[in-house]
């Protein structure tokens, strides 16, 4: 498939309700990507907005009371139409506040895709009453040694959740259930910048959303892209630390990216 | 006139009620046009901070009911002083509480620009009660067939509003209603970065509250400034589709543009 | 000391309520320092994220009545806890409402330093009954003529709060009621872009966090690095009034900043 390609034809319209730290970045990349950002959180126009657009994505990274009511209008808007949702739980297990609203928006939202880091995905499938075997100390590294721990967790998540698991690191893992792949792309200076991940929902959404049948791929097309896209970034960089040139960087490669490119670059393994 | 040169010796304060996704491109480009920026949305200040302000922007892009109240109380207060206002109904037409809304601000508020592309400007001059001839299929699209078109939607609801109206497109139009100016600078990759016309708003708000005694060049200047910083900065990109590059590119030729430049680069027909 | 070092060594999380203008670019700056920010600002969350979290930032750039609330459980939260708390109280003095909140987290919260300009300084100095010698005329401008009466008025007001004050402008002043610190470093242009000020406010809170026993080398290490950034990425920009690269250049040089590298640039004079 021509994920890419078929996102630039489509050109889906991505309503967002996300936080106010990276928000113009996640705009940015929707529209590097081909498809067209739509941010907007006031109850009184979230359901209209969501009708008129092809995907919602709910980033809790700021959330606050007034727009929790927002996000859980426009998901059962957007899962009443068959909308592609995806539910980025920016700090989940944080505060318990951020807990008890990913377990609210996971009881009232069916989402298409749930894309977090170790710690989040962690405190989710927590949450769902799943144990896991992945240990409180390795919580932020993913790596060689514990990856299958990691992709039980991924499995099991997206079995209780019906959504595709993404989670993020080193190596990135995503699981449907019955299918997993990993993800070797990307650049450990990603995380120098805010809002890596935050976009990559945004990413995630365009594709998605315009490969509904084709959703896996996308999603693990979506992932590869942006560690693509850093890669080939930190390469132009004429000094791999200058991490605001970084975040330029990737939004350029991302607007320039091909599914040939994608295809040659990308290291993904199937599990 | 030298718009710029004035706007650089006057720097004036312009406030801002603005959106969250490109409030920090509105900030910065306000200063590269040598003014001052203040986004200030509380009701407990908005009143006291326009009185210390020349000049104020109302931008709708991420509307919600907390602020609504502090546009109207800012834009009241504004017109009390003579100050310059400015509307950027963004997303106007997209759901009826934004519809709604910005007929609420131009009831109670006289503008003196309102600036929005195509889609935004016919609904608003649909809520005007103007049927026009600019058919709905040609929706998002300036093009030389349907000019004559716009420029009567222009013309039309600058004569309701009393505002100077700016269309933005492939073709920018502006009008008094007298007098009508197309503007042919610019590049289609702008419509490939947040926030364009939004930073657009804020320049004219810089030149027009520098040059009251000449708003239809300031506004002109300010449509074709944009244009041309566009232009200058894709022909510097090493590729033209690097987005991220484009809009840090612009605000760095806003930065240096001067009135010579300006007046060589600038493509305005007069009709 | 090794102040940078350290802060690379510690990883603080520091905890910001911020405005929406900057925050993005506070984010950065924090992550640039080896520091790690998380902006969160909902009244059920911020005891709790503080109580996590090394340093709080409270930044009244964009006051609202939401977040005032917020702001004073996270600082009664981390004066328990004894973490640092640093003010940056833009805009105060511009309006009664900014002015009286500031004075409200003056009596409500116990800062380890307040950094503003010379005009939000002032502001702050007379709601706690101090007069001082820096006369209106010269409200914005810090210059070798007037250097002694800004340092009474630093000295003064630091006796009063018990925090250190930092006064930035063309010559930095830095106080903690005995010693004094002036910074020579820096450049005109960063009073061309928006934000410089808060990311200033990001770098203090990282530095003097993980430096807690150096507190005022901390912060007058912070205050030259963000000038040495400024001066370095002027030199690399190809037109020093080219005002988003200069940004995206104070992020990046702020990024691969050695504490030998700023010793070395850095120019403090001690009085």
């Amino acid at each position: 498939m021509n994920i890419i390609k078929k996102t630039k034809m489509k050109c889906p319209l991505i309503h967002c309700i996300t936080n106010y730290v990276t928000v113009n970045d996640v705009a940015n990349v929707i529209l590097a990507c081909g498809a067209s950002p739509i941010m907007a959180d006031e109850i009184n126009e979230v359901e209209e907005m969501q009708t008129n657009c092809n995907a919602l994505v709910i980033n809790i990274g700021t959330l606050n009371e007034r727009t929790i009511h927002s996000m859980i209008l426009a998901g059962n808007t957007a899962n009443r139409l068959n909308h592609v949702v995806i539910l980025d739980p920016v700090g989940a297990g944080a505060t318990k506040f951020r807990t008890e609203i990913v377990f609210k928006l996971l009881n009232e939202i069916k989402f298409d895709v749930i894309k977090g880091n170790i710690s989040e995905i962690k405190a989710i499938a927590r949450i769902k009453g799943k144990t896991n075997g992945v240990d409180a100390s390795s919580e932020d590294k993913i790596n060689e040694g514990n990856i299958n721990d990691v992709i039980e967790l991924a499995k099991g998540l997206s079995n209780n959740t019906k959504a595709i698991i993404v989670i993020t690191g080193a190596i990135d893992v995503i699981s449907d259930g019955i299918k997993t792949y990993l993800i070797r792309n990307g650049h450990a200076n990603m995380s120098m910048i805010t809002g890596t991940g935050c976009m990559l929902a945004g990413i995630i959404a365009a594709y998605v959303s315009s490969n509904i049948d084709a959703k896996m791929e996308a999603v693990t097309n979506a992932v590869s892209a942006i560690g693509v896209c850093a890669e080939t970034a930190i390469d132009e960089l004429n000094d791999i630390n200058k991490t605001a040139s970084l975040k330029i960087g990737i939004i350029d490669q991302l607007a320039i990216l091909t599914d040939e490119t994608l295809k040659e670059k990308s290291n993904i393994e199937s599990r």
